[in-house]
């Protein structure tokens, strides 16, 4: 199978290379970045110093649509929208990394991302997560590729909104992002010595991936949830731990939470549940595709605790993952890879 | 004035020695220091190499009561009690930087650390808190330098408390900490390695540090509050961010919760409220006594974020605060540094 | 193949594992680790949680040998030794990951590192740079895998060995590794707080890697060489640089220093050389076997940079590879994965 | 006395407020800032948050001339002489941390940075390391702060070349420089995640400071010395580690060699010889204006190795101490802070 890379110079672009370019089912062919356009390969990634890849091109859907089956888009939201609605038009599969098709209302994408311009393939677009829609992604031509906070909570919190547990408000997400999280064009922000030695909270009053978090619990709760999300940033390069506060209305034992999130996973691939009075680290899923759970149960309210790898699970390695079952192929190929660790 | 630090080897001692050698009304006339005795300073301390310091003694409380009129005690929990009593017993004046005379109430201090075995010197201890016990500090004979955790987390409710807005339950408190709040001693766990590139909880399911929390906000509310707390482990050196979910009972707007904050704080040296709209980092405090909170009202939740430094607000900047009120001293003497940053 | 792994709770170990466990021809049958000996994988490798793998056992030979064709030995240098011994007379291959059987010299070992107890297995020792021995660790029973910084030094520098270009004294190694190099053991060294926001050299006045690149590099100039060498710590977990200041007797250009580079490494599947203009970094071998090389000529003087990833090319990989060799598989096989960036 | 800082919003603007806003005999009357014009203080300092300060104004030495008597120049190189020069005809005394000023001769300077348009100014300038030109510095009214490599590099070798002991080349200068060396200005090559986790060496081919070391060092000398010097990138926010390598011509011990240093520097109040058989990490001299100097004779070569902060010591306490000793202050006034540790 041929795919393409649309914007494919930043970190969630290198990841899909990383994982793809050792995929034994699937061919790069296509790779395009405005701001490197014509930039050699040891210039744009020096870490692909030497291997064999196609040029860096740029954006021009006519010209390379025929060249790949299905395409990655890895562009800025807002950007995204017409040049995944061109590649789907030219009947190509699409996995799309932006956040312009996650959200099923385009009113509410209008709040929090600007005006939506091609509305009518949000009802094409299926939210990306397989553990929630493995199904409807095997036969969707375009998956909109979720967030990495909404992937890490979300995996954190199913068993517990498929049951109905989920107060309205009162979720806590507290989450805590490594750097890469926020891209990889330089900012004050993510200048080095503003970043080391701090950690800091942003966008305290509301974020964009909260609606997205609302829309997929409420879907799996059965009624609307609303919860309260706060990210943090972490002197790290990759990785996402959300610790995650539930009050819960019924009474409940620890054992009966464990047991409700073993039978729900018992057949992911990608999700580890930490044995009793363990907790999950960033560093134990680095670099690799998994979404390791614990779980504490400290009186009325439950403690969940998520570790995803933000660049991994929660960009490109779900993406692939989505590819995968798109394509027919075997869901975890490409995905094998054990963490760094150190 | 002479003062005396016994148990000075750790990261507490030496942030006591960083403040207390540029202090200008004291002197530094005792160090005890069992694991490095008869050591050099540079091998101990490498970054106060060939300043005129007292030689680190093993500890015996007879031979040095003698030598100074205040001792800061920086000793494990357990160990400190007996070192305390001795040197009350001689009329000497204490901050105790450990936990052995924070809780009130025996049993608790049981449960939590083991038996208290100088239980009828707890009602002499004074919480040292300034903020919230400045007139008894001043009073004070002993006094037990709160938590690092306590101290970011009550002085961020205090105001709330105070005005009996806390719920008895529900009250989340997220807190974030660099490594040296566990201390100089090496460990699996505090290996570079190990904690480089990685966030974690630990202790989800208890922390010590709870029962000081609920015993002081309790007391300024004025009835049981039992908070919810967990701390995370950061790839950092200093700070403490505590990210805090007030569920509130009544409705309150963002104004009128940031009228009392000001209120409550208008002549507090070491409390600054940011900005409308701003949030603290750890970096904006660092090495200083501030504490720094930031406040956001979302809906029925008020998200309350404060920032220490877990060695200085956090131990033993709070600790020299002290000593300067039981003194008669001006509070803030020793404690103009501005942050390094970065 | 079924491969063994003693000593297998640090990090090379779990970076054998990393790398074996996905290994298409071999497959993991033994384990030791005295430390964690009868403690579950979630313990000792909470990234590896869930996977199928052989218990940790503690170190039995005549037990163990039976159970694997090639055995890594992981352990500390004087204890290695003997374990090696009873493998190899049970006719098992290894490769071992310690010291003992690098230096050609026992006496020169005994300087270093104290008694040699199995000088009579020295023979049998080939040492583990394939780029130098390949063809004699193909036939090798007894494989002496290099030391971290003697890989990154002695490939930066085997052309002009190789050449006769290096003066006998003169040549300065100035290399920086992260922490990880040191090993798994926590110490006062490696803690936290005492390596963040810092750089330090150490064993300035003499490293037990000295020697190791003295052998080698003296072997291929034909002629005694005597380097510099001066490791330093970095605030990071992986990667050694190693920036090397080759004092040139003959005048050279960069065009034919960097045709040398090109011509003596043009058939080596882990060595990249930087375009000219170009030099490494350590993120850009992050967990891969590559060693990197960029070149500079400043007058007469050639500076020579390489990366290498201290627990891959510089333990793990390395190990690998010579395993491949040993096995007559294909060199490179466990061995393609792509960095981590970032 | 009133002094002004010229271009005050970057780190080494920063670290001038956080020296002299508690220096006892200096207020600060001016502060410019071209991006951050108008800006309060905490958009632009987060960490002044609350303290009472001059506004940020736009630079326009007409008006702001009069409010001070000393001025520091934190501009970048080449827009630093004309406002230098502005300031020195109104009689102002003046401290600019540019290069502009530097090098003495003129043609140096534009092969390095560009054109000097001001080079009639040179001859007043005196170069700013107290240690070297201290009685100059006195009588001096315009002051050229030295480059923070320089001042490592130099201070490491003035004892050697001081007695002729450096040979013409061959000196080698490997420095390992905190990120905040590079400014605050965000850029690909400071983002985090580039920096995080990787070494580097920069500017292999030549570095703008060589000539500055050069300059200074062949006139301790009294003939010509060429340096071959290496900058690399740490991920730390502050310090500079030199590893300096001798090559001696005359034999030496290593006795002879601490006596040189001893002597040489035992008036000094801001350097520190470090103990035989220990060696400077940057942490122990950050925020500070020490300058630690460790030394190693390993054959005919010394290593020596120096640490210093490049913000305090390279830069903006170094600035103070000059602009102490202009104004016939005591030398150490405002520099007397201890390390933070850890």
């Amino acid at each position: 199978m041929k795919v393409g890379i649309i914007g494919a110079s930043g970190y969630t672009g290198f990841e899909l290379l990383r994982i793809l370019l050792r995929h034994p089912e699937v061919e790069v062919t296509v790779l395009t970045a405005e701001r490197f356009a014509g930039k050699g390969i040891e210039e744009v990634f020096p870490p692909l110093k030497g291997l064999p890849l196609p040029p860096f091109e740029p954006l021009e859907v006519e010209r390379m649509a025929e060249r790949a089956d299905l395409f990655f888009t890895a562009l800025p939201h807002g950007t995204s929208m017409e040049v995944v609605k061109a590649l789907f038009e030219r009947g190509k599969k699409v996995v799309d990394l932006s956040a312009d098709f996650r959200l099923r209302d385009p009113s509410l994408y209008e709040r929090w991302y600007g005006p939506h311009r091609c509305p009518e393939l949000l009802k094409e677009a299926v939210y990306g997560l397989p553990e929630v829609h493995r199904e409807r992604i095997r036969g969707a031509s375009l998956v909109a590729n979720p967030g990495c906070y909404p992937t890490g909570a979300i995996l954190a919190l199913m068993p517990l909104a498929s049951e109905g547990l989920l107060p309205e408000e009162g979720v806590v997400i507290d989450a805590k992002s490594g750097v890469s999280g926020t891209g990889r064009a330089p900012s004050q922000g993510t200048h080095f010595c503003e970043v080391a030695e701090a950690i800091r909270a942003y966008n305290v009053r509301g974020h964009r991936h909260s609606p997205e978090m609302d829309q997929e619990l409420s879907s799996l709760q059965g009624r609307r949830v609303r919860v309260n999300f706060t990210p943090h940033l972490v002197p790290m390069n990759r990785g996402i731990l959300s610790t995650i506060y539930v009050p819960l209305e019924k009474e409940l034992k620890e054992g009966d939470l464990y047991e409700l999130y073993r039978t729900t996973y018992s057949e992911e691939p990608f999700i580890r549940l930490c044995e009793p009075g363990r907790v999950p680290s960033t560093s134990e899923v680095r670099g690799t595709n998994f979404c390791d759970i614990g779980l504490v149960l400290k009186g009325r309210s439950a403690v969940v605790i998520s570790a995803i790898d933000n660049l991994t699970k929660g960009a490109s390695g779900q993406a692939v993952q989505n590819m995968n079952l798109m394509l027919g192929l075997v869901e975890t190929l490409g995905l094998e890879d054990l963490s760094l660790f150190p």
